[in-house]
């Protein structure tokens, strides 16, 4: 039976200035149909299977962001809405990927795609583990928040850690390896539902604290009497701002994401800074993929720890979004309605 | 003939919230007469002769602020307006000061002080410059913009700086050190008046840019074309918030001060702080207090280049106001109207 010969594709059709849009004239992505080019040596073509759904796409399609202030191109309009996924080969004319193979790849929001093999990673078979542990804990989002934590803030056992959006795909690793692989002398989530806190409470917070609760302010002040160590930040903002008057004097601030603003083009902004200088801290802002040569030494070390039992990467560990392809934006943007806990994955329905 | 045994002194009499209030019932500071202490062995009583002006000042009168917040403890309502200054030693019971010694010490808003001698630093005399230096280009001032080029920032040659309140005491400091003596590729003041970058090129800045001109963002970014390494930033707020979108990735700022957001309980805040994620920018809160220790080595390090001609400390590089005992708290506020080009100081007439 031949392959298909043209696939489903959501292209960016306008780039975005605050939440994107679903549906109407202005919407932010379009379905198209496209022909799909014939395999060269070396490519393979790919069925999507699960799609990897991170804050971090929400920067590339920002209207008039510049080419080089993003750590990747911008999507352009018009272009295929990038994002990482897991496929199989279906076609092949690379005898490193045999037909049947399950890869990692930027495969975009298309439902067939065809790629050079030296683009695809062949996913390694982890007893136990499900296969889209690879796009969440054990993939970019796990590596991140190993990098933050070890490398960025070089944390350390008698560090208090503070970790926001500690039941997202980052967050939640943060807290295991701040808890269990590093472990830290106490670590307190931030997070949005009761739910999440107690999620990230069995994974080894010694405390979570609902932002949405109106006793936040003060149940921050209670939970870091003695002040923080190191701040892990995934969401910027007004609780970043609060965070700053909890740091303790030489604190360091590992600055990760911003979902608060990424939706917003007047965000209210930091208003103490001067905490900055006052008890100087220190603030690194990092992408993982600079470090990509890294990656399977960083691997190594969740595998490990995993074996150990001193992590845990289940599929609880994940939200699984059986997902019609004409749904996938609407998918998407759970990750800003804070639907899911840890990584949001979206699973392509046939 | 035997020395004043009271004194003339401002104390704070309210905490301030926005804009310290110079008149009338809610004024900020209070003049009172009050006795002094009977000299003990190993203590100096001293006439002040001059006053340092530091927006530091403006963060220890804060309402509500918390003690362990503060790299010094803050000035509580009742007492003394703390300040250094510049003492001559009337009466002594200490051997290792004479009398007329001239001294280093916080003297605080008051005319006469009785301290220990163990907190006096008798004055270096270094030939053509003036002992007001020791309040400015060699004294906190001085050593602030070298510790945070040097040993925050880790400025080099190849380095592009830009630099805010590029004609204050810090930033004057600051241009001349980055240009003269660390050998910088460019150097780029902001400053509040035409007058004011003019001085600050005379330093050594290859540009300065008025941040009041209408084309200010505009000139930044042209200015900036390439974008800058190292931010050596004074004043937070908005320009901060420019700034934060013109730095090289990797790049690195000092946060020494924030005086935009010191009046101002509301500030606008930081709108573009996920650039510190985007660009992995490094961002290093300093008090140079915290490395008394090596004063000796970094005003060593200045007088040196100063010996070299390489910077220049003259009496250009401060402004000098003398001012009525009364009028101390108004030639202080002189530093939030951008009154000062270098070092304000207050000559306290007799």
């Amino acid at each position: 039976m031949s392959s298909p010969s043209s696939t489903r594709q959501w292209i960016l059709q306008n780039q975005a200035v605050d939440l994107p849009i679903l549906e109407g004239p202005d919407a932010t992505f379009k379905l198209i149909h496209k022909n799909l080019p014939a395999l060269q040596d070396g490519q393979v073509k790919l069925k999507s299977l699960y799609l990897s759904n991170d804050p971090a796409q929400r920067g590339w399609i920002q209207k008039g962001v510049l080419a080089d202030r993003l750590y990747v191109p911008p999507v352009e309009e018009g272009a295929p809405m990038r994002a990482g996924g897991i496929g199989e080969v279906i076609e092949t004319r690379a005898s490193s990927l045999p037909k049947g193979t399950l890869v990692f790849a930027s495969v975009s929001w298309s439902e067939y795609a065809v790629l050079n093999a030296a683009d695809c990673s062949a996913l390694q078979n982890v007893p136990g583990v499900p296969v889209t542990a690879f796009l969440g804990s054990l993939g970019s989002s796990g590596l991140t928040a190993y990098y933050g934590l070890i490398d960025i803030a070089k944390t350390s056992k008698t560090d208090v850690v503070v970790v926001s959006g500690a039941a997202g795909a980052v967050g939640s690793m943060v807290v295991q390896i701040a808890k269990h692989m590093v472990g830290c002398k106490r670590v307190i989530g931030i997070a949005g539902s009761d739910d999440k806190c107690r999620w990230a409470k069995s994974l080894g917070a010694d405390e979570c604290l609902n932002y949405k609760s109106n006793s936040f302010t003060q149940d921050l002040i209670k939970a870091t009497h003695g002040y923080a160590d190191v701040y892990f930040d995934n969401v910027g903002g007004d609780i970043l701002d609060l965070v700053l008057t909890r740091m303790k004097r030489f604190g360091r601030i590992a600055a990760c994401g911003a979902i608060a603003s990424y939706n917003d083009s007047q965000p209210r902004g930091l208003r103490n800074w001067f905490e900055v200088v006052s008890n100087r801290l220190e603030i690194k802002g990092f992408i993982v993929l600079d470090v990509m040569s890294k990656f399977p030494e960083m691997r190594g070390k969740l595998v490990e720890a995993l074996a150990q039992g001193k992590i845990k990467v289940a599929e609880e560990h994940e939200t699984l979004v059986k997902t019609p392809f004409e749904a996938i934006p609407k998918t998407w943007m759970m990750l800003f309605e804070g639907a899911n806990t840890g990584k949001l994955v979206t699973k392509i329905e046939a």
